[in-house]
Order: C-alpha cells, then structure tokens, then sequence
C-alpha cells in the first residue's frame, strides 16, 4: 500500500458553526471589525471544536534538502549553504531561529535530504532519504521508493508534534535551489509554464530567471519523455518522482497527516505553498486546515495563491524562507485565539450595541 | 506663546546609516529578504541612534472623547458607547487590552473630553477639556484655548512616557463619530470633498455614508463663512478649532512631542492618520519618527496614506480602532530589532555569503 492512499479524511465539522458566530459577534466591537483576526478565530475553532481555541502550544518544523538542479546553476547561492544554514538554525543564529525564541515557539529541523553528514544536535532530526535529490534536468529527482520514505519523514514529524499536544503546526524549508524546484513543481500541478512559475528566488537577476525558467521547460519536457506520456497525464507520484525535492515532499506528507489528525498548520511562503499544492492534489479537504502567512515577492507566489484561492496574513516583501513568513503571522494568529477567549462581551461589559 | 511655536525640531541624524546598512546586510539572510522588517530596523536604529534598537519597554496610550456632530447623526452607535468603551478599556475587555496583555505592553486611557465622568481608575489620566466638543455643523467645535489645552495633554503624556524610558509609543482612540471628525480634518488638511473622505466608520450603510460626506460639505462651508476666509487660507489653528477633535488633537501633540524627544510612535488606522497628518502639517520632521500600523478599509484612508507617503506593515480588514492594530503590528516591529540585534552574521555562522 502506498502512503499516498491513507489520507482519506472527511471535511471540518461545521455543527459548532453558529455558536462560533455568536461567540465572535457579541464581542464588545462592531461586527466584523477585526477582519482576518475573525476568519482565523472561527477556522480554528471549528478545527479544534471549541469557542475557546489556542495555538499557545505550537511548534517550528524546518526541513531541509539539496537538489541536484543546482548543477543547472539556477541558485545565487551555493550548495554548501545548506548544511551552513542549518548548523545556524541549530546555534539559534537565523531569522526563523530568533523569531521562534521571541516567541517561545520551540524550532526544530529535520535533515530529509542534505548534501552533507550534520553533526549531531539536540534540535536536529537526521532522516535523511539520500544525499540530495538527482538533477531533475537529467533524470527523475527521486524513485518512486525515496518519494514515499520522504512523505514518511513528514508524516512522521506531524504525529510526533500531535502526540506531545501541538495545537498549530508551521513549516519552514532549507535547501539551495529549492524555488527552482518549486517552481517546476508547481508548473507541473498546474500547467504553468516555467516562465509564468520562475522567480529571483533569493537573488538572481533577468538572465538568471530566464535560464530558471528554460531549466523548468526542458526538464518537464524530459520527463514527459521518460514518462512516456504528457504533463496533463502524470500522476501525484509522478510529479514527485520527476522533480520533487525531499523537504518539499516531506512537508506536504507533514501538512496532510497535520490536517488528517485534526491540527491546523500554517504555509509560509512560495516554496511551501508549492509543498501545499502537491498536498491539496493529494486531499483537497487539507485546505480548511491550513492558514497562509505570507504573500511572498516570488513571481509566481500571487498566481499560485489565487489558483488555491488563499489569502496570507501578511505582506511584508519576505524572500528568505525557512519558515520566517510563518513565525511572523504567529503572534496574529494567536491574536485571534486571544480576542475570541478573553475579550468581553456587550453583555458583561454593559456596553450598548448599537442594534 | 502657543504650543504649536514649539516644535522645531531637526531631521534624523544620518552619521550612523553606514553602519546600519552593514549590520543589517551581514546577517545571514540574502540582501533585502527581511523586507519590511529591514526597513524598520533601520528607522528604528536611526531614532535611536544604536545598530542595537529596542521598543521592548513600549506603551499603549487610548485618547477618548466626545464630539457634538453626532447630533447630526453620522454614527452607527450611541454617544454611551464611548464612556462604556472606556470602561471596557479599563476593565481589560477591550480588543486593545487584550492584545496589550498579550504582549505584555501597558495600557492607559486619557479622558480628553468625553461627556460623562469616569470614575477614577489606576489606568485612567482625567485631563478632560470639555464634555465632548462642540457640534461644528453649528459652530466651531473648540475653542483656541481648548484646542492649546488638548495639544498640552498629549504633550504631557508623551513627556511622562518618555521619561520613563519608554522606548516605542503606540497610540489608540475612542470617540463616538470620531470617523466623521477625522475625515472632516482630513478635507480641511488636503482640500479633499467630504465625498473623498467619509467612509462607513464602524457600520454606516450607502446611505449613512452619503448623509456623513454632506455634514462635511455643509460643516466646512459653516466654518468658511465662519472665520471669513476660505479653507485654502486656513492656519493650522482653524482646522483644529473649526472641525478638530479632543482625542485627535491630544494624539497630534502626543507624536509631535515624541518626535521632539527622540522617541519613535507607531500610527494606528484611519482616525490616527488624521492626528498624524494634523501633526505633520505643524513639522513635517516628525514622518522620520512614524511607523504606519494598519491600512483599514475606510474610504480615504489609501488616499490619505499616498498624500503622505506611508505603507503600513498590516492589511488585516480592521476597522474597529483603539489602536488595535497598531497593538497587533507590534510584535513584528519587535522583530525588527530582534534580528538586528541576535541574528548571526555570515561571518559569525561561517556562511558563504554568495558573493
């Protein structure tokens, strides 16, 4: 049995839904007034089946890879970042590092498929499926075999975090020349072409975008020669397989077994939403679990958002991954539990309504 | 000497700029990729004249008052509301004392002018001008010295923040019809119509809304034929005396004095734009000291933020005030000095730099 065939899960309850309106309404504000604060409030609750949600017990996921596409040269950076950036996730020197301290958010990173052996360290998980995926130009990114250990990894991670009471869920990626790899992901879920899907990433100029993006059609067109049949044909495995990258598989196998267990997660940016939308085409049902958090610069990343019909939080021209966009919106995600738990109502505060 | 002769004061210093630049562009994150938050950091660092700026020790300041003009009609709540609402502020049930609790930032209400006593309360400063302001359909809504005296609460409670070592001030506003008084402002400020510049508020319909804009048109032709001469030869003095508010009046001496003192404020929605623009027509220096909180959704208020050249850090759909977003969008301007501060560089991580 493939991991893939587990995710059959049913829709949110919405039998909670009027008393979560009623809770939100006779708050003492005018109706409607805290915008997305009030979306979010009642997707969690009608997540966690209260009128009292909470995210206070939440935690950091980064996953990171390398990916043989960067031979193509499609980076600004090299490869040895990777392994460098974790080890700073790990010392607490990165941005998601210090964003999750101040918040007291607890950070780990999961080592699904580095280029390189990591030391080992108390916030690090060694799962790795290989040392980095294949160059996707050449030849499938992964077999069919690391394609599911790596929806294992992630998998995995969400039941650790469910088990030890994690009430929200984010993710964050590393792994250089991962927007190469989302991009060619999301071309292939969609039909986007890979000038439509490829971006700067982290700092590539016009030419750069433009190689990115003859990268992305060459490869799609030499798997669809490998595959032997065309884009619109493939399966979800089969875009995995032909150019998934391992941390992009893993947070999606994370994102749905987080929905599967009744747990809300939030998506960062460009490159988990591409992580997203494999997940979506896997159980479209994840999609009331999930909560966007950043409308990143990434060219591709509004077409995307609209093709899911999502809207993120927040917008504050974030190009740097790892989660940052996700720790960012946290305090105003948690806001939202805030204000439905602990504001009064026009009732106790002897405030008059207006109506 | 009226208090408006009192603040001229000069522009930033930009002798630190070059080592701002650096510290920020050595993190380990690729150039630019905090976005906003790079911004931030920066002015942040600039005011305080450190590559290592603080706003932990910030403050939550909520001017109240009543306004005559809602004899006219133009709110969607009763006039109770705002005594109420202070209540509610002071009680802790409010939107803002709830996400100041959250983050750990004090709160006090200032009584400027709302028609009602409020009993006395640890939270609460009694520097009340009137009861409420005059209705300026009829006649002027203050008086010159009223209009002094307002400017002064505001100036006395940034001298006591500031004093204290307040190192970011964040300020909120309660008011009955005080959406109507600072679009009125804001026409006499920029010769916008009242058609340009009135909005729902918290609840107005098509029809309130319409009915709002023709009080404006009606109250600024009042005003002309009032002082003799036409609104494009109005002092500062007029459009405060003519269609000012209490709480938007203190809130404008409020960030002039925090600018004075070298201290950074953040700009909340729509009505604390009004303040700002009031301010920043007396010293156009103070725009380096302002950090805008939340884009809302009222008519003007994109408009108003392009006359005066702001982006806010949020787009939330608030409309509810008391400087609710301002609250919200707190913990992301803390982000802002906590990566300046803790984030490791490229050299400190031994990371490639991809130069």
């Amino acid at each position: 049995m493939s991991v893939f065939d587990q995710f059959s899960f049913p829709p949110v309850s919405s039998c909670l839904d009027p008393d979560i309106q009623q809770k939100i309404d006779t708050k003492t504000k005018p109706p409607g007034s805290l915008g997305v604060l009030e979306n979010i409030a009642s997707q969690l609750s009608r997540i966690q089946r209260t009128v009292t949600p909470s995210v206070s017990n939440s935690q950091m996921i980064v996953f990171a890879a390398d990916h043989g596409v960067v031979d193509q040269g499609i980076s600004a950076f090299p490869q040895e970042v990777t392994p460098q950036m974790v080890a700073n996730f790990l010392a607490g020197g990165a941005a998601v590092s210090v964003f999750c301290e101040q918040h007291g958010v607890p950070l780990k990173v999961v080592d699904v498929g580095v280029k390189a052996d990591i030391p080992p360290h108390p916030l690090l998980i060694n799962a790795k499926v290989a040392y980095g995926s294949e160059d996707f130009m050449l030849r499938a990114a992964m077999t069919n075999q690391q394609l599911e250990q790596a929806m294992e990894v992630g998998i995995d991670q969400a039941n650790v975090a469910v088990d030890s009471g994690v009430e929200l869920l984010m993710f964050g990626e590393m792994g250089i020349g991962n927007t190469c790899v989302a991009s060619c992901m999301i071309s292939a879920l969609t039909g986007m072409s890979g000038a439509e899907t490829a971006g700067p990433g982290t700092g590539l100029n016009a030419d750069g975008i433009s190689h990115k993006a003859n990268v992305i059609q060459s490869s799609l067109k030499r798997a669809e020669s490998t595959l032997g049949r065309s884009l619109k044909d493939w399966s979800i495995q089969d875009v995995g397989e032909q150019c998934g990258g391992f941390e992009i598989i893993a947070m999606a196998g994370a994102m749905l077994q987080s929905a599967k267990r009744g747990v809300a997660f939030v998506v960062d940016g460009f490159i988990c939403t591409a992580a997203y939308a494999y997940a979506w085409k896997v159980q479209s049902n994840i999609s009331e679990y999930a909560i966007f958090a950043h409308q990143s610069n990434e060219t591709a990343h509004q077409t995307v958002l609209t093709y899911l019909n999502a809207r993120p939080v927040l917008s504050l021209d974030l190009r740097l991954g790892e989660g940052s966009g996700a720790i960012l919106a946290y305090p105003i995600i948690k806001s939202a539990t805030v204000f439905i738990a602990r504001m009064a109502s026009f009732a106790d505060a002897g405030v008059s309504d207006g109506q």
